[in-house]
């Protein structure tokens, strides 16, 4: 994922991010680009990256255009979003199913596999079959992902979370990702690596609702007539955080933490409507999810047992805490945090480091997979053989040695009625592994030595794991590591602790989320859904608090980082400190390219050749008005549509009826689909006229040019806006003084204007 | 409640409220208020409506002085805010035990009382005592609000939306109001109305947090200084947020519900980091309810039993449903919004009533409150003779006839072996009544025939409740008669639906509440965590869009319709459809009052005695610029602090060096609490000039005259302005074309400036 998105892929571009933002940065994008590439030394090309229109302009000739193409009343319009949510809800959740399914059962059988060699005592070929296996999964998981869609790997998340605060990078929601998504997500997860299949859940129902939203793919031949309703990226914007939320409660089942995830972590912007038919996607995951589980506990589902979806019930635990507890609960948060804030660093090193060796191409890409697979093999299957073979309790529920594919008490090399505890959590689904780990009322299932060795293992795994080429959630590593941690630190605190391991299990895995995600209230309420123990509340969120609080002191979120480090343009919900004592002219560049009222046919073409600007001031001169007047913006999708419609005159004339007459021929709504290089205008028609005043956005917003940037940054964050005018304060001077993009708005722009400026992390 | 706030009663305001935007209405005045009264003709006068500044003055002085007044690092500012939080929650917590031990207490006594008269077969005495103690707690209620704080009166969810929409209403967060909220809320549920304590306890929670913002009230002598830290708007805004959000933590004991019901119903601008502190918040008041109802379980609390903090469980029933179910339950669904609706309208039509006959004085006020009482006493005890006695069931866990104060089977005038189902319903304490309806498996336990009274008595006593002069929540009422109607649909539907009467009673309060409050996810959690019951998740929330579509054919929600009806200037999320045909010079009205840079002292005096405006534009002249040049906003509350520390010089000079030695001895922040009045300006300073530039706002947010309203709007409602400024769009005009402010954008003013524009509602 890395390393997509140079221009030579622009060919293989889906149709909906064909009109880069590329050259939009004006004369200044080699000063811009050098610091942006200090700063963001990873692949992902600039030229990837487009903003979205949030802002519907404000203009009869294009809303009428919308109108007519809508041919819907605003009865049905509504009624369709609610549709699209069900739908969205419907695949997220059948997704999740599928998943889950094939996950449980690949694994099995592989686990399966290995387990008889080692019933027979031939333990290499158990290693040969087992590192086998995953060797073979690992590479077509790279395969697919090197080959088919490099923006499927990583988790995806920083990119819906980019998506929506209004930056759409490189081919992120296409049907290709989606794809591979899925299946690379399944072979990944059952290759044994330590990566979850939470995060690649979210970004797959962010897939499905983006898909869903641009009405199927042209490329593939996949389009529906009556699904091209959502034309706009607004609307667009409200699928995808619905299905960010699917995928969240699907990966979860837990429907109210999807809603305040995709709230407090995925969006930018939140409206009140959107809260409902975001809950609403959710409860329908929710419900299928049952449905499905209802399903499988028959046994319908081959190997998947009570494993697969995630749900641990440490509801044995009886939550009685004092004085003691609490200061232990602390320590924990505080160590947690740190642990997780030193794990966001190391796996912003690591990133830097493969983003440079997966440049090198597909072949590379597949073999540090393939490096990556062999080592984690080693791992899971070497590290056992240092554990003790321990004599199995006397009293358990479960059967010890377990013969099943998931459980505790794994007997792996051991003698009967013996167990291997660190087979139990390596040999193991990370699912299972988990729920070994949170298990409550086994307080010396694990020797404190053995929690060491898997804890050491698997911090190490996942950092390096996260960042090849495969799609790899965060969550589960990080809830993995923190889960052993949390259950070493209860082993720790047994002598003066009346709280259950299993609970400080919980709590480990609670304090390194909120170190590494710095998520707080989505966190605590998935934590709540997956326990369903209301109780443990108050511990989960002191612990998440301490945790996030200590994290923040070092460094940004994980997702956070990974958005920077990929060079996308996030607009900050706060501007930074030194933008108080900037004012809005000073970040202004370059020259200024405004297009007349009525405007020569060839001027247009040659500033949409040269220039890669997404938006022109439009201003009216005599004899449109008495003095130069700002007339408004024109997007260059609206201004190529207008060309290829060809309605030129051989005066300066205005011409809106003209224009009027041919709206529903010439389909605002595709102008994102159109390129310069498509427009077919002969010589004679260069010195014609066009009229750009029905396809100006009249009213834009804009800024006096002594605002502070600060305040202006606020106004482009709040409004989601993705042009704004300056104008000048004076008199006597033209009526724009230069248009703010988003660029404009970035530490490295600003900083490579003022060096000097001392810029405070 | 509604009869507050004539200018009369301006000389009581608390010293929040002193300096009003009354008269700032403009010459428009008189037009407006004509249009005004027809639609809110209630008494709350435009008079006691202050808007707020949520926009921080980007200004060197001001910013410096704030900084030398705050005194503390950035650190102990971020800590003081959890501090504040911690407050908050632990102290409306404590409210919340207090208020439920004191009306269990009361109510239960009395109910004793009635009891023993009723076993000794004295029916006449006993309703002369039950009715008499009703009396005695209403008048005493009516009085508190009446003679007190009549802001008291009301839910105040309503008010407390508007104020953190940005419009302080009269003494709305007052110490008074919450002194009067409290003991009001207990006597007036204690009475027997068909009131809730939740509504109140909403409003308890923000005047606590109100109080802390403030440091105290300088009124009753209760200051703090380490409290008077949060100075401005803006973080008091906050704390109010989570004080809100503890409200309906302490009321539902339901945390995550408290968080959600802030975000989606009470607050009209979030941010990330409030999530988390309004959580915090909402957890400690989890936390203190869970420590008192320990301490309470070993009977430390009177009559305070099960009942009291509400928490309903249905987890007895089995949750298996069909198609017919699902039939049954849409319908239910139906009814509930159209029935919800209804509701709506019909309060709105009483509290016009109401208000009207409030306005008449204290003693009107409190005479319709005992006639209500008088009512409500009639029906609960008269009623009950309706029904006829059923005999006990004969397995049933509980007692029957019931001797407890609280509890299903009431004897009442039956013989032994018998219960009265409707006394179960009608003689107990609201919360007990819920109780009992939704309580599970006891499908026969109430006749149809008696449901069937008790809705149409609670319903109709609900609508004639709200509106008198005591502090009435509303989701009792609704709950009630709701849970009431989804019993009744659930024994018509006995023979071919498998779902438990219980379950239908919860699903017709969630129906009754979507069809009132049309809150969506806020009540799905707060239902989820009064039942603790995930797997009725998904018929809620059917339940629940179902009513509120319905009831959003009809009307707006009830505190939307109770904010319109008290005529405050609330803006809404979306700008209404007419205001797209509009740009903002359209509804700039009046002359302009603007002040040079450097003014005449008496100029400034004038326009601050003449006009009620709070924000002037400052424009420079020559000598200090080449042209008439815009410079910025000063506010009302800036310039009086100026003007009485009288930096004034003879001639037209800057004097920033000046006002910046005096910076201290200034103290900006204190300026709302000034008055024209108490400025003592002699004769020969008037002549004098004082320089403004140094308390100029120089980034006012500002919008072209030719930007369509429906934007201007957008901006002024997303960034939460006070002012905004019009600015020319043609060169050579004066630099500021008018001032907006929130009574600009509201459907009064503009359809009494266009009365030909169609309004949809």
């Amino acid at each position: 994922m890395y390393n997509n998105g140079s221009i030579a892929d622009v060919e293989t571009d889906d149709i909906e991010s064909e009109v880069g933002e590329s050259i939009y940065s004006r004369p200044l994008l080699i000063k811009r680009s050098n610091i942006t590439s200090q700063i963001a030394i990873v692949g992902a090309n600039v030229c990837s990256v487009e903003s979205l229109d949030y802002e519907i302009p404000e203009n009869d000739l294009v809303n009428e255009d919308l109108r007519l193409r809508r041919k819907i009343q605003v009865f049905q319009y509504v009624l369709l979003k609610w549709v699209f949510a069900l739908i969205i809800g419907l695949s997220t959740g059948l997704v999740g199913i599928f998943s889950n399914i094939a996950v449980e059962n690949i694994a099995g059988f592989k686990l399966l596999l290995t387990r008889e060699f080692m019933q027979k005592h031939e333990y290499y070929k158990a290693f040969i079959v087992y590192a086998g296996c995953n060797l073979g999964l690992a590479a077509s998981a790279a395969a697919l992902c090197a080959f088919i869609a490099p923006s499927a790997a990583g988790s995806g998340i920083p990119e819906v979370k980019a998506y929506l605060n209004g930056v759409d990078a490189y081919s992120i929601l296409a049907p290709s990702t989606l794809f591979v998504k899925i299946f690379g997500s399944i072979c990944g997860v059952a290759a044994g690596f330590v990566v979850g299949k939470e995060g690649p859940m979210v970004h797959t129902g962010s897939c499905i609702a983006s898909l869903l939203g641009q009405g199927g793919s042209r490329k593939y031949g996949l389009t529906w007539r009556w699904l091209r309703y959502f034309k706009n990226d607004r609307d667009r914007r409200d699928l995808i955080t619905c299905g960010a939320a699917a995928g969240v409660a699907a990966a979860f089942r837990a429907p109210v933490g999807g809603v305040l995830f995709a709230l407090e972590e995925a969006a930018s912007w939140w409206r009140s409507a959107l809260l409902w038919r975001t809950f609403f996607t959710t409860a329908v995951v929710a419900i299928v999810l049952r449905g499905f589980i209802e399903f499988c506990s028959s046994g319908n589902c081959g190997l998947f047992g009570e494993g697969g979806l995630i749900m641990y019930d440490i509801s044995a635990a009886k939550v009685v805490y004092s004085a003691p507890d609490i200061l232990a609960v602390i320590l924990l948060g505080v160590i947690g945090g740190l642990l997780g804030s030193l794990y966001n660093y190391l796996v912003d090193k690591v990133l830097r480091t493969y983003s440079i060796i997966n440049e090198r191409g597909a072949a590379v890409k597949i073999v540090l997979v393939i490096t990556i697979s062999l080592l984690t093999s080693i791992c899971s299957y070497g590290l056992p053989w240092l554990a003790k073979c321990i004599p199995c309790p006397d009293q358990v529920s479960t059967s010890c040695p377990n013969t099943d594919v998931s459980g505790n008490y794994k007997s792996f090399q051991c003698p009967p009625g013996h167990y291997n505890d660190l087979a139990s959590l390596f040999l193991n689904t990370n699912d299972d592994a988990i729920r070994n780990l949170l298990s409550t009322n086994t307080a010396k299932e694990f020797h404190i030595s053995s929690l060491l060795i898997f804890f050491g293992a698997v911090y190490f795994l996942g950092i390096i794991t996260y960042g090849i080429a495969i799609p790899s959630g965060l969550f589960i590593p990080v809830i993995l590591a923190g889960s052993c941690y949390g259950r070493l630190i209860g082993r720790l605190f047994e002598p003066v602790s009346k709280l259950d391991v299993g609970l400080f299990s919980l709590l480990g895995a609670a304090s390194f989320l909120g170190g590494t995600m710095r998520m707080t209230v989505s966190l605590c309420v998935i934590l709540l859904e997956l326990t369903n123990d209301l109780l443990v509340l108050p511990l989960v969120m002191l612990v998440l608090l301490i945790s996030k609080t200590m994290g923040d002191m070092f460094n940004k979120g994980v997702y956070d980082q990974i958005v920077k480090l990929k060079g996308l343009p996030y607009m900050e919900a706060h501007p930074e400190h030194y933008m108080k004592n900037l004012v809005a002219r000073d970040v202004v560049t370059g020259p200024l390219i405004t297009f007349c009222g009525v405007e020569k046919v060839g001027n247009i073409v040659l500033a949409l050749r040269c220039t890669g600007h997404n938006g022109f001031p439009v201003v009216d001169e005599p004899p449109f008005s008495d003095a130069p007047e700002l007339c408004g913006l024109v997007l260059r999708s609206h201004l190529l549509v207008l060309l290829k419609g060809k309605i030129f005159s051989r005066d300066r004339v205005l011409a809106r009826n003209k224009i009027l007459h041919k709206i529903v021929e010439l389909d605002f709504a595709k102008g994102k689909g159109l390129k310069v290089e498509d427009l077919d205008i002969k010589e004679e028609e260069m010195d014609m006229y066009v009229d750009l005043h029905p396809i100006a956005n009249t009213s834009p917003y804009a800024v006096v040019e002594t605002m502070s940037l600060a305040k202006a940054a606020i106004l482009f964050r709040e409004l989601g806006l993705r042009h704004m005018f300056v104008i000048p304060k004076s008199q006597g001077r033209p009526p724009v003084v230069g248009i703010l993009t988003r660029h404009d708005f970035m530490p490295e722009h600003i900083l490579g204007l003022y060096p000097h400026i001392r810029y405070r992390k």
